[in-house]
């Protein structure tokens, strides 16, 4: 077969160059027929809709092809003429000539066998489950978001950073942190004091795996103008939660010289691209979606496109909240964080559309968030999704040195951890703002799906590292 | 200011749009002039060149701008006119109308003032570096690469999947790993045995950073049929050197139903491409770093477009190198695995073009190449580059079951670590090959530059994890 080059299946679904010899390789998701034709649907991966094809009993009798191993889950290649389809739910099919198996798939142990497996079981098959039609949708998705969002920025003018993973300063205080060590996992050496010395270290101090690049972002931020982040984040807290992964991958933009208005301007054109994207490139993962899991998606896509996001602050939306008809879980006061009822009462009931909520108490966010005039708040941004919640935090950071460094006393963030931060703020300070988007948070409103362990190709949890 | 919205320096450069109101906000990189005018070029990390911003002394006497700090590393915002220059080296220029200081940078203290830094000095100085030429555009060409990789692949059908960065398997043995862990950092509980129980550890089990996401990635190929991973991966190893790092991103790109002539096909068609994208996207930043630092650079990557790569085994390579005239410190002799100095000759002196290898010794390479029908050679392929060495390793994998479990065997692979990996060869197994691509090697390769710390924002190497 090494004369004719290989096509992919949503190449062939496409094509409209038809009565051709055509070879497509792939692997069986179903076979049926009688003993005159049999009908093969052979799916490469390359997108939702398998390629169906036709082998005629009589140079393909059923023995032979199941003698063959021509079976659910089987690699073949097939050798045919490519043609219109008499049947139904397909514009084209493959007349086959020639169907070589590559490697067949033991229909009494194929775990994959049987149709409506529980996303639960998947979970503990996830090497074998991007074969599923509800994986590879997540999975195809997956790729356009992340590739919408490179795009998205190139074409805007930023520039991709590669902030540092192993990092030598637990200075965000934004959550638990793995330690990253090379030391005899027993009897490590000690200083004088009896602490680890970790001196002697691979690196010559404590490290841990990052909750964040915004720091590092910031850096280059003030010397680059516009910038972005796109990495793994660790957060090592017991969260058995469908939101919560120790391992996931965010996305941090920060912009020299943006104020809070241009951070909201970014945040909310940013999100609607993306779901703009996925609707135009993803139709037949998203509408298998749509139609398997949530009878909503599409229209809640489609929603946010349209909509502008509803911007208020803080203590608007506290007010919001206090003269609301519905009975909470926790109270609501301002100075408290909000939980998540607040939110989706605010984004689902009362607004219905997503909102951007400005402008929080300053003891409820973190150092580096510039203050207000009030000095009270700070200029902080959440955007809030229907059915997700908090999407993106983010900030206008405070660029002036003496009011920074007051907060990090007041909030106990040592200086001499930060001391290259404080740099930025000494040499060339200008105001500047930027955000995180949880990656797999986005995953889980384009693809509808439930859990944040089924929109990550190999989720990371508690007591969980498998594959 | 709030009225006019800022244009970045490479639009206002770019602009035939003469002679109208703009804005832009950036640090000052230089500031000379005499008694009637000064001149201030700034710079907003849009690009490599500043844009000339004329100040005349009647509205801004040289002593009003010292007092205001528009000094070098002064962050800045310039109201004024975009009109032809008259001077040289710039067709347009800013005449001033209202300079506003963000942020100055004391001349005494700030590091970058002075020209003519060492690359060791400001590598001790990372968080600054990319407000200098060179770093800034390195960092332009490593996103610009990052993108062309992306889009690349998105061209062509593959999907991005994410490895996991914290592993359960220490499987690949590519080299020494990072460990993780909450466990306590002294006195970790122990299992009867005495070892420490990592039972209790936050994922049950011992866990390492990732050496590489190759083994999942064949997983995701075998489903999703074209993919490729770009992410960080990790070597323990105390390798204090120009061309090693601890934490660098690696390219792996998996192809279901390729075989070793399709993998050399995508290796070469790749990095050509990658190459011709940065000569056409990136020729401010590559002119400098050729004029600074390497003469021969923009000559080396056109080269590279322009040429094929020379394809011979191993024993071929042997061959030439047995009987070439050279005296090379280590010998050579086949079964050997060929040092760097052998690759450059090769490469170098020999072809004068980029080679790949390929069809090694197997005792020589990973356990999950494809044996050879003479049962002494595997598929593997590296491709070597002038003045780099090895850029990329890959080759066609093991598909066949038995023959698979025979090498772990053989090399001391534990099957029970890596059961689902094998499942990729009882379930529907077919041909593939993919490769890895050190990001950090291709941009050595591209920008010119001679250590590996130098082309990642903040490098880890031993005894260094700042910032």
């Amino acid at each position: 077969m090494s004369d004719l080059r290989k096509t992919s299946v949503q190449d062939l679904l496409r094509s409209t160059d038809l009565d051709r010899e055509v070879l497509v390789k792939g692997w069986v998701r179903t076979r049926r027929g009688n003993k005159y034709v049999q009908f093969i649907a052979v799916n490469d991966g390359s997108g939702f809709n398998s390629i169906q094809v036709v082998a005629n009993a009589e140079q393909f009798p059923e023995e032979k092809l199941k003698a063959d191993g021509v079976e659910n889950g089987a690699a073949i290649a097939v050798r045919g003429q490519l043609v219109a389809s008499q049947g139904k739910g397909q514009t084209v099919e493959i007349q086959a000539t020639e169907i070589t198996v590559y490697g067949s798939a033991d229909t009494a142990e194929y775990p994959l066998q049987k149709k409506g497996h529980t996303l639960e079981f998947l979970r503990e098959i996830a090497h074998l489950r991007p074969r599923t039609n509800t994986f590879g949708a997540v999975l195809r998705i997956r790729h356009a978001m992340a590739f919408a969002v490179h795009q998205y920025f190139n074409d805007h003018g930023y520039f991709y950073v590669h902030t540092p993973i192993i990092t030598g300063s637990d200075a965000e205080g934004a959550g638990q942190m793995f330690r990253v060590t090379t030391l005899p996992e027993q009897n490590p050496p000690l200083d004088e004091a009896g602490h680890v010395d970790y001196k002697q270290d691979f690196f010559g101090k404590a490290t841990n795996l990052t909750v964040s690049g915004q720091l590092e972002g910031e850096l280059a931020a003030m010397a680059l103008g516009k910038i972005y982040t796109f990495g793994p984040t660790f957060r090592a807290e017991n969260s058995n939660t469908a939101r919560h992964l120790a391992e996931f991958w965010m996305i941090e933009p920060e912009v020299a010289f943006n104020d809070l208005q241009d951070n909201m301007d970014l945040a909310e054109d940013f999100l609607r691209s993306l779901v703009r994207y996925a609707l135009a490139h993803c139709p037949d993962d998203l509408q298998f979606l749509n139609d398997q899991y949530d009878k909503e998606l599409l229209a809640r896509l489609q929603f946010v496109v349209d909509n502008d996001f509803k911007r208020l602050t803080y203590t608007e939306a506290v007010e919001i909240l206090k003269s609301a008809k519905q009975k909470f879980e926790f109270p609501v006061d301002w100075g408290t964080d909000l939980q998540s009822e607040h939110e989706r009462y605010l984004v689902e009931k009362h607004f219905k559309k997503p909102v951007i909520l400005t402008n929080y108490p300053k003891d409820i966010k973190a150092f580096y968030m510039k203050l207000d005039d009030d000095g009270r708040t700070v200029r902080a941004m959440d955007v809030l999704f229907p059915g997700i919640g908090e999407i993106i935090g983010g900030s206008q950071r405070e660029e002036d040195l003496q009011k920074l460094r007051t907060r990090m006393q007041e909030m106990h963030v040592p200086e001499e951890d930060l001391w290259w931060y404080l740099d930025t703020r000494r040499y060339g300070s200008a105001p500047h703002a930027g955000f995180g988007l949880g990656f797999e948070r986005l995953i889980l409103f384009v693809t509808g799906m439930g859990n944040i362990r089924d929109v990550i190709p190999f989720p990371r949890f508690p007591k969980s590292a498998e594959f």
